[in-house]
């Protein structure tokens, strides 16, 4: 059979691409820029009567055929707008897919892009704990192993494609999306959020690194709001998990926001998407746009005066795709390019990177295949087989957080009498975030089933503890003569204000939601021991109650094992290991506010609100005991182009196998601009049995002391360093001096991002 | 008498200072540069033993004879530290510069500055309302007026220099300084903050702008806290104040601010204190610290490692002078400059722009006199005249801004019960801002008398309803059966945690201060109509309360005249006409937001949370009725580069004179960045007779269409514009649309600011 030439898969795929494009006309090259959102009534081609491409699609049942005699780019979310049997989704996938390719005279397949943030989005996929969660493991291996795990399942059921993962970093926690987050610290956001890219394309998906960029700074706190933010913000705290996932993890697409930042739209930023992206990181995958953030160049914006004018300034800037459907690269970029408007090179850029990429899955490959993989030979789906409820529990079991403990009151007694509160105690909805499909799909139909085996907190702890005496407590009376009170304070998860917490329900303050505060305020005045479980998105302020509960834990949004997570901590079966990746805050309001502020940013004489965290960053408590000694250098000054090997000792010095979490922060002391008082520079998780000790070492590099210039560069300046210990970002166990001696280095974005750790256990 | 050529009047100020600084030494350079603070103990040199010129100075009778043979720079604060009589501060001043003169061999006495944000803030001094009622009054020939008196005042007893007014604008009404503001809107804070300077100026007093620049947008709206913004903002929102308040009123001096702007510290940055301020703007007069902000480089922002290291980055950047003492500036900066580590040049040029100032303000003439004007040949002090009551009590009457009156129940009726509650209505607190004496020292000493003659409110209200049946209640169900409730709501301002509103008094969220909230509820609860009387530093979140008020008043901190300014409001003597300088919020978070939000900032589908205001910037009501009629403009389409004229003509249709703020908004439909929806060009205050009506005209230029595009030039382009004539910045009444022809203008800072109105009666 004779091939092409972009079929010849002996071709490296730029040629392919190249060869593929010298023969398309411009519909068809724009038909790749495109997603069609067959089950979705939104954001379809406005000007359908002229439409030279396809049409309005507002049903589930498109005749694709028909429609897309040019191809398509992109196929959105097949599996994730309708609570339908994902075997029964594949197969209609597949027969999409098999349209596609009839319809168009290249038989090109369109990519399919699919949600993933806990797990696969789809109607019965396993659901994991949600980002905050993997941030409290501080184990990114552990997060890179669900992460393949979920992009093997995507990929048996023919995506290709995954929208994660969110690499913002947290700033301010009244944001509703602050769920989907790893945390307020770069460093733990980008090792962390690099392990789940890595997992994912491993699997052969593409990652999709969102929302780029600074879409966490929104103004107020509010889902979309405008940004405020200078250069050197950007570069110091927003961009470096990008770079580490795009360095390290290989990460093929990334992802334009909807905000601007100091009035300039991230989706019509060619300094960002092409200057920094392209020019100085060597990105050479695809840009898409947020749902519609192509019109919100035209809509909300109002740097655009049309559909065309944002598909220009869009695709000048370097997006590439536009999602979820066309609205401006169909029709009116087609007339725009028609009119010379828009330069058709413009064009051909964006789909030559598509083409290459869907020549790297596959797509251009004369024996490609719509039939999924898990499908093949009679085979069956099954999104939450035991391997990921395996990996589901580990992460949650280390990801809850033990915030006190001071009556020790836990580890519950296995016999007691326990009332159980919190309008949410039943209910499986806090466990969930607002990117799983009951949550996020499943919310506007509270009659679906959740899909997957899951227990309610309740449920779980009467399972953990079989022999004590468990009752769900509506009235806070009732709890008065219990042994102890296990209060959950929870969030419930959803979209655009159909939630307490996820993307468009943020808070205007820090209070518990659902004035669940009011039934703590109750709880505690019953004189109950009260032991506070918060299953939420996001923290909130604990200040008014902290010296008065016998117990606190924070375990974020657990998944589909996070009841028994959650009990098996109450219990003591588990010793929690959890660390918070933000910081528990005092007060309601006085937000943003996170542990990177520099001294001007703590408290001082200068105002009465005390903004700092009631429990700082990296904090969590265990039911052993560790002993950390014998910090040490290798070198006491290196060279601003050296490193040398920091090392502590850590030793569990209780009675039960626990892990620390050693931390490394660095200080400091003076710099040529204001600097966080302690950023994090490395971590590592250490398991240690009684008794036992290991040497954590981290090999520092000076590089990783630089800070932004605001130009693009960053400054590693010679001068007294402290690296600290630390148990948490204000718990630091031990320091040592570093100076970095010789010349001032200006170094760009190939500098140093990571400190290894290395954990040597002793003796044995 | 032969004098030295700098003695010599007939030269130019710059000649004299070249002269002077010929034949001085180091020491007397650096003398010029630093301040002195007797009566307090802050921030002297911490290096005493080995300074080479003065030393320590705790307590308010220093031997400055033999303190400064070196000169001195400024004097701060004489007035201000304690209550005395003015008459005896004026007579220890005098005798202070006698002391400081006799003591340098060139007699140079130093140049004394004062606060004077709401008045002279001497004890016994008029208090003027705060600055967000002079927004509030629209009314910038008013705010001159009062500007002249009181630099007049200080004048007559020896200050030459005030340090006002504050040009911040508002960003985020959480801020405890935002009493201190003009407003949110740059316009309406740069035309009357600039009146405010001409008059200061034409008094002879050197106006100080501050804080240069940004200090309104801190993080969490905490003081002090550092400042995440870009360029545009900077241009488009900070800056617009200080341009015009140097070009067109003549400030002479500047003050650089204590936060960092994107890492980078305003007391140290050359970008905004010498290229934007020297090179761009022209600007000739000095930058001074804020009090420590240069020691702040080092004590806060950790940019320099000792005072040293501060003094070389703040005088490198072009602060001129360390207020409120030497710490940086004195023995510190001395060695550094022996040693060449600091260029003397640097050192120069700062003393060059001290004398020339010391010149122009006759210090360095030979028949310089230390004897106050006010006390020559017999003459007395009184810094509280009838001229100033007038004037503060116009300004009073003209801010008390009317929210809402939808039950009728303003005005008041003269003979029935009024039931009086708050727990600050008979206390004059409410009615003073931070910087007044009584709350800036006194606040510290609750025994203070407050100095000047001054009514509570509800003294004020008795006064005014002498037939009324008025009664204090101090428990809600008191108030049950009175015909109608005046709940005052009120802050206490003061400083640093010792008030609810002031500078370091931040807010973490707009409740009621002191849970005055709770008591509104109660009142509410009775039954009896509440009428709301605001008496408060920031705007507070009223949502709950809106729909049940039977009239709401907002009158900020209206001064010594303010009681009666509220109280003739109520009763209907006064019609009201003060407009909000900022927005009321209806929830208490959400937090930054003000009007000036692009569309993104508005509500959208995309949060939950509605940041907008519950009664928007420039909005007040009246107890007349306007009518708004025929606009029209001069052209629909000028060049980029030209000017029309837009009017609208106002009727008054009701039955009383009154008071019509008309507003001009500029909508801007298509831009190249995000830009606000509306935003203020122009307004005018029209006083219209029962029936009469009056041409409201609007010198429209193109250039006020501008915005930033990041790089200190303007974009000035052609397109589609629509001028809105408004009651408020959400109530448009008619508008004109206007084309911008020609070729697209990068304008810099020569460029239009200001939009002249003109008010020509009709009929008659």
């Amino acid at each position: 059979m004779h091939h092409r030439p972009w079929q010849d898969t002996s071709l490296p795929a730029d040629t392919r691409a190249a060869e593929l494009l010298s023969v398309m006309t411009l519909e068809e090259k724009l038909a790749q820029l495109v997603g069609l959102w067959p089950g979705s009534d939104a954001g379809q081609d406005d000007d359908a009567d002229v439409a030279p491409m396809q049409s309005q699609v507002n049903s589930g049942s498109p005749d694709l055929s028909a429609l897309l005699p040019h191809g398509l780019g992109q196929l959105t979310r097949p599996f994730g707008t309708a609570p339908v049997d994902p075997a029964e989704k594949a197969r209609a996938l597949a027969e999409d897919q098999r349209k596609i390719v009839a319809a168009n005279r290249f038989a090109l397949p369109a990519l399919v892009h699919e949600e993933c943030l806990t797990g696969f989005a789809a109607w019965r996929a396993a659901i994991f704990p949600t980002p905050l969660a993997w941030g409290a493991s501080f184990h990114p291996e552990l997060i890179e192993e669900a992460a393949r795990l979920i992009g093997d399942s995507m990929r048996a059921v023919g995506v290709h494609q995954g929208l994660s993962p969110v690499l913002d970093v947290t700033r301010d926690p009244r944001w509703g999306r602050t769920e989907e987050t790893i945390g307020e610290d770069p460093y733990l956001v980008a090792t962390v959020g690099t392990a789940y890219v890595k997992g994912l394309e491993s699997a052969g998906i593409v990652s999709t690194l969102k929302h780029f960029a600074g879409h966490a700074s929104s103004r107020g706190a509010r889902n979309h709001a405008p940004v405020s933010m200078g250069p050197r913000e950007l570069a110091d705290v927003v961009l470096p998990p990008f770079e580490m996932a795009l360095r390290e993890g290989g990460a093929r697409s990334v992802m334009s926001a909807y905000h601007d930042i100091d009035g300039v739209p991230t989706s019509g930023d060619p300094v960002l998407l092409t200057q920094l992206l392209r020019e100085d990181w060597g990105f050479t995958g695809t840009v898409v746009s947020d749902y519609f953030s192509v019109s919100f160049l035209e809509l909300t914006h109002r740097v655009a005066g049309s559909p065309a004018e944002a598909a220009a300034l869009a695709l000048a800037a370097g997006v590439d795709v536009e999602l979820p459907a066309q609205r401006c690269y169909g029709t009116p970029l087609f007339k725009a390019v028609q009119s010379g408007e828009v330069a058709e090179e413009l064009v051909d850029r964006a789909v030559l990177r598509v083409l290459r990429q869907k020549a790297e899955l596959g797509l251009l490959d004369p024996d490609w295949s719509p039939e999924p993989p898990a499908l093949v030979d009679g085979g069956t789906v099954d999104l939450d087989p035991p391997a990921m409820r395996e990996v589901a529990r580990r992460i949650a079991e280390e990801s809850v957080v033990l915030l006190a403990n001071e009556g020790g009151a836990l580890p519950l007694a296995p016999r007691g009498r326990i009332a159980v509160a919190g309008p949410l105690a039943d209910d499986v909805a806090p466990l969930l975030g607002c990117y799983t499909f009951p949550r996020h799909v499943g919310v506007r139909h509270p009659e679906l089933p959740v899909g997957v085996a899951i227990r309610t907190p309740l449920d779980a702890l009467r399972d953990e503890l079989p022999d004590a005496d468990i009752d769900l407590v509506t009235r806070p009376a009732d709890a008065a003569d219990a042994d102890v009170c296990v209060m959950v304070a929870a969030d419930r998860s959803g979209l655009f204000g159909r939630g307490t917490s996820g993307e468009g329900c943020d808070a205007t303050d820090l209070e518990l939601p659902d004035e669940q505060g009011a039934l703590l305020d109750e709880l505690l005045a019953t004189g109950v021991p009260v032991v506070l479980v918060l299953l939420t998105g996001r923290p909130y302020a604990l200040g008014r109650w902290a010296d008065r509960l016998a117990a606190c834990v924070q375990a974020f949004f657990p998944g589909e094992e996070g009841g028994g997570a959650v009990a098996g901590v109450l219990s003591g079966r588990i010793n929690p290991s959890g660390r918070l990746p933000v910081g528990v805050p005092r007060h309601t309001g006085a937000q943003p506010w996170t542990y990177l502020a520099p001294p001007l940013g703590q408290l001082g004489d200068a105002s009465n609100i005390d903004p700092g965290a009631l429990y700082p960053f990296g904090h969590g408590l265990s039911y052993t005991e560790f002993t950390w000694s014998d910090a040490r250098a290798d070198a006491d000054a290196v060279d601003t182009d050296g490193e040398t090997t920091v090392t502590v000792t850590v030793t569990n010095t209780g009675e039960r196998a626990g892990t620390e979490v050693v931390q490394l922060y660095l200080h400091d002391p003076v710099a040529r601009t204001a600097r966080p008082v302690d950023r994090l520079v490395g971590y590592a998780r250490v398991d240690l049995a009684p008794g036992a000790s290991a040497d954590v070492g981290f090999a520092f590099h000076a590089e990783l002391a630089g800070y932004s210039l605001g130009n693009g560069r960053h400054l590693v300046e010679p001068g007294a360093l402290e690296l600290r210990f630390a148990a948490s970002s204000r718990d630091p166990r031990h320091s040592v001096p570093l100076t970095l001696t010789g010349p001032e280095r200006h170094v760009g974005h190939e500098r140093r991002l990571r400190c290894p750790a290395t954990v040597r256990m002793n003796g044995g």
